[in-house]
């Protein structure tokens, strides 16, 4: 049967990346030391392709999902990498993975447990044998308004926010879990949030956040601090974003490496 | 050239509904009195078919649109489904349209302008001549817990909430306008949001929201009443949604007319 | 510490719905007789409340997503929605869950086995002890025009669609699997997705759909005929939409029991 | 009153940016020569904060928005940068942009005229009075696939595709249009989509892409030697994905200057 994608491709130029997108596909992940939890990913993985190649084989990226019943982490997908650029004859591929994560969380008063939903997100690319991994959380945190509580009789506007941290490994084997950059992000709001809270909890959110106000900058910069004095961490950038209560459009600061 | 579309269908069921949908389109609406506004209208347009036509003919859907100038507004749409039903061949006809419109508004101390982003929506339904017509609005508004307030010493988590406002008029050529529906809704709130605030304002709007605590069930019933009274309304839904400060998820609380 | 939800509420008004939405949580779901699927379910959940009641507690609804580790099963809704029911005292309680299911598929020549994602949905309603489920899934097919086959000379527009059924069990404990609603919509198109084709697959899909043209008004008939005549369906509404490769918008119909 | 951004950082560190998001305004676009348009924007829009900085003043963003009528387009983004980080204060400023845009098509064969939809979006950076502005667009187009063609007896899959091209002026006063860049898109696939088709032009479209078969890789590669040889045009990226007719998943293929 002819192969087109194997022919020599008349127009002489290499594309950066070529491959598949918005694959999902059930996956187990690393979320923590002696954690591996079922979930959802959503998966783009690509190959670059020479200049003389007119297509790649789009069936084998989802061979390669399809392969492969090892948990997910931040540590093995240099390896995953590799073998799916030998698997697609390329010396560069991309991995791109999205997931939920659940973190099991206590209500700060009545220790009702629930679980934190978090998005989480692997990347990686390998070229000529090196990897450059990224993993990536956005957490949910509360934040109340520092201008707000010093400007008012009473009160302070606060509301849910986002906190997201994208951060390389120094190396492509690093240690590093999701788990502990949620807990990270979690510490930059004016609280945590909660999946369960009982009314004595509430309570002690509601004064505690009233307790310790953050701006968007203050956010991005208390997570900015940690990773950069952290040895595990390559380059990063942190996104703190909050769903304003008072306005209908979001504000942000980011943080990044240079 | 062959019509299948026409052809006698050989399954002898009618559909419900046949139509395009996900069609954006530029349109205008009227959005007051004497408003009009430019806008991108998202359509879902349908007619019922016989049990013996195999298939509608789509394209005069997108017709139907494209030959249209006159600015949408609900008491018109009766008249838009009487023409759509005829031009399809069908006894009913379906139009559901959603857009952005943009309301004025003043920051409450400063005076500053800006526009406040309000998702609208059309829809309509004609039946051997006779059009139901709904309106429907959604929100944004701040909302302060009372039980927060109620059982802390200081502090009351808030956050952005929506309130949509879905309702039939009571006769398909009543005036009734978006620019009412959103005044109603945003009073259902703690306070309003605003596109533009100044320290001042912010100042105003932290207190006002602490001064005025109201539940997502407070809200709709604060909507449902006003909506109840007012003779122009036919059946109506009403939708509080908070996104909650202190979880990831969303609480929320519905009214319905019956 | 006081208790405002509980409160009398002044306002006179029942809710028809109040409760939490956008909650995700890991679950399990019975797919198939002996299948059951770890997933991440989307929910939303709700009771009426009662017009002298002030507002419910919201806290109760996670609490009974957490406290339950069973499979989510069409037949076992009903029990569900009776501990919710009284779980938040009340007479009437909703239950809406979203989730992705994965259903093996191999490939018609090669025999090349890849998983097929389906958007998947339980949705149950009890007042008074009587509860109504519905089950909906919503299945990625391929369609192929036949107008465009039959006043072409050669070739012939085709591109994905999607067949969403919803069904109602005709009775509560009505024994009826995703599994079984998936494969009846896969049959509707010209021919099924899948995960995973080689070049001969390839070669088969494109020929079979080409033999097989159906409009989506075609797929909408093709389903409703099978379930009107299934004794386990009660209600039915079937969804067929085809995202057309020569526009920009989509096509569907729409088919309904009554 | 109390001026917390405005104080001095206790942190010491630089902010990449800081801003607003998710903000939707009514604006205007140039979309061709002598063509400007009434759409809806969503923005995005930051500075840099120096390290001695506590927070910026989010307000302003907003009336920088609000207080612009002028037509948007890709040659006075560099002006507006300027504006921006003077209002700020800062050296650095970024705007990015988000709208749809129409533009009027005639089918083939009946000329029927009909409206194409197309996202498209500014971006710009300016720093220390260095503006570098980028256009994007996001064009639906039909793809044919070769290999399909080629192995069947008969027929062909294909489906909608979406060319997506991301240009950066070669200088920021560069009369670049996106009308250019969206027919350049179009010229990608095998063959434009239609908002609006009759049988006739069904006809030709269908036998049109038979004819013209283009793997994405083939449609990346096309837009990108376009674009190569194009002098007003800097760095650019091209992205085309298909959404496979015969797999719930795309394939892309990306190609980048450089």
């Amino acid at each position: 049967m002819i192969d087109l994608q194997g022919e020599r491709s008349p127009q002489g130029m290499a594309l950066a990346r070529v491959g598949v997108s918005d694959l999902s596909y059930p996956i187990r992940v690393q979320a923590a030391p002696n954690v591996v939890q079922a979930t959802i990913g959503r998966f783009e993985m690509a190959v670059r392709l020479q200049a003389d190649e007119r297509g790649t084989h789009m069936s084998r990226f989802v061979e390669f999902v399809h392969g492969s019943s090892a948990p997910y982490a931040a540590d093995t997908v240099g390896t995953r990498l590799k073998q799916l650029a030998e698997r697609l004859g390329s010396q560069r591929a991309f991995l791109d993975v999205s997931f939920p994560l659940f973190f099991p969380r206590k209500a700060p008063v009545s220790g009702a447990e629930g679980l934190l939903d978090v998005s989480c997100r692997l990347r990686g690319e390998i070229q000529e044998g090196n990897a450059c991994v990224t993993m990536i959380v956005r957490v949910p945190v509360t934040s109340l308004c520092p201008c707000s509580k010093a400007i008012s009789d009473y009160g302070a506007h606060n509301q849910r926010g986002y906190v997201t941290i994208e951060t390389e490994l120094a190396t492509a084997d690093t240690a590093l879990h999701f788990a502990e950059l949620v807990v990270l992000a979690e510490g930059a709001g004016s609280s945590p949030v909660y999946p369960l809270l009982k009314r004595p909890d509430e309570r002690f959110v509601t004064m505690a956040a009233y307790d310790k106000p953050m701006f968007v900058e203050d956010m991005a910069r208390h997570v900015a601090k940690a990773l950069a004095s952290d040895a595990r961490v390559g380059r990063y950038r942190v996104h703190a974003e909050n769903l304003e209560s008072i306005h209908s459009h979001s504000a942000f600061a980011e943080a990044a490496s240079e």
